[in-house]
């Protein structure tokens, strides 16, 4: 998928929403533990519900791996349950990878060809030939973590490069916009460092972000509009627990279809006030 | 397993060789093809082949990830299997994961308690919240990235901290050791930069180094040990592709053998000239 059919998607559902499926079998309703995949029929259910709202799907892969090869099962059958509707979502593997040339090489194969995820979440600390290889692979993404949703971000992120005074997410975005293309690069910005989407959108002012952290994490939907918004929206706005756990009772899909219906109404709000639709 | 009991091990085996299990299932010998696992098949008679010169196998994760549920499941055999001898190797899960806190969490649990493996290889572009996790569970260790030994290492990790003239990856060090102790955080350092291993060792005297790169990648032995031993030597020197695939014919594991007895040989001279042993 471009970035022009994703923003087409965009005006098609008048959403923005990407919905997290980290999809821990502690958090899942209990009455699904008796079925034979309780994890894929918890996404299944999700999908069903949320599909209407919803522009892209986000399985975080450490909630899959931690049950082994039964978890990396339940994540093969989502994935192929979504490719039913591969013109209808976009998909991200919330990997954050990253390794040297061959093992990148390895890992985009394994994600984005095999699975046939639309996207990858990748880790920058290790260079340019740790995420080239994942930007070979036509109509597939990158999604660079650049500035993250936690306190940890400050640690390392927000110090500043002595020869040009520019804080480590913005060299990433600097230095890493020229391995790709507004085509097959987005980053990561997380949604509760706000204000901080101005000065970033003066170094990528085209590209798609991905913004978790609104809702559990505190960051605002309509703060990081006002500052994210670009003329073909360009940005994906993450919701994980507060949609998938709302509700942990046999009405848990009913509920999601309501949070996350909740959240598209508001953004379709949004892209109307700017002319976006 | 602790620093002190590492370091017994390596007395033991005069070695401080760590296998590298990058067990790509398109260049494994082709007779083993034909077997039910053959990746499985592959790391039996690579261990078997190599316990007695090595002390630490680390399998890279791509490489089981690449084959879905059945690669995960070629993974847990080799982690069952090698946990039949804790006594005599150290087991690193070279994941390079690091993700906010809960999902790191998940990480540690898969990696460090369902697996079982001694360590994790991990990224520290998230900061603390995103490598603690993984510091909770007892006898257990992270082995954060430092200075990696790719050409994109320089992209980013030898930025300077504008106040205090820092590297990127110094700073790495110098903020990330009060999160753990010797006992549970290693750091990866690569052979290609071995002149660079004396700067590390004033930040890090004590801590044990992973360290990649030696032979494929450029890196040498001699080089390495001589400004990164220390008092009990802290280096656990990892070759891959050079052991593991010196052979594709049906000899692949004595050939391996071969490789890392010669390796073994070259680290029992330092350890002893530096009368470690």
């Amino acid at each position: 998928m471009n970035k022009e059919t994703l923003f087409e998607l965009i005006k098609n559902k008048k959403s923005f929403l990407c919905v997290g499926l980290d999809s821990d079998i502690n958090k899942i309703p209990k009455h699904l533990l008796d079925s034979e995949d309780p994890v894929f029929e918890f996404n299944k259910a999700i999908i069903d519900a949320t599909l209407e709202y919803t522009v892209a799907y986000k399985p975080n892969l450490a909630f899959y791996e931690s049950q082994g090869s039964k978890g990396i099962l339940s994540l093969e059958k989502t994935i192929a349950y979504l490719s039913n509707f591969s013109e209808q979502v976009f998909t991200i593997a919330d990997a954050k990878r990253g390794d040297i040339g061959n093992t990148s090489t390895q890992y985009a194969k394994t994600f984005l060809d095999c699975y046939g995820f639309d996207a990858i979440t990748v880790a920058p600390y290790m260079g340019e030939d740790s995420v080239s290889p994942f930007l070979t692979i036509e109509n597939k993404w990158v999604i660079l973590l650049a500035l993250t949703s936690n306190k940890g971000a400050s640690d390392f992120q927000l110090i500043e490069n002595k020869s040009n005074g520019k804080h480590l997410f913005e060299e990433v975005l600097e230095v890493s916009k020229k391995w790709g293309n507004v085509n097959n690069m987005m980053y990561v910005v997380g949604a509760t460092k706000a204000e901080m989407l101005a000065d970033i959108r003066k170094i990528v002012p085209e590209h798609f972000l991905l913004v978790p952290g609104v809702g559990t994490q505190g960051g605002s939907l309509q703060e990081v509009s006002k500052y994210g918004l670009n003329s073909q929206c360009g940005l994906l706005i993450n919701s994980s627990r507060d949609i998938i756990f709302k509700s942990a009772e046999k009405d848990f899909a009913i509920i999601a279809q309501a949070e996350a219906k909740k959240l598209q109404k508001e953004m379709e709000i949004i892209l109307s006030e700017n002319n976006l639709i």
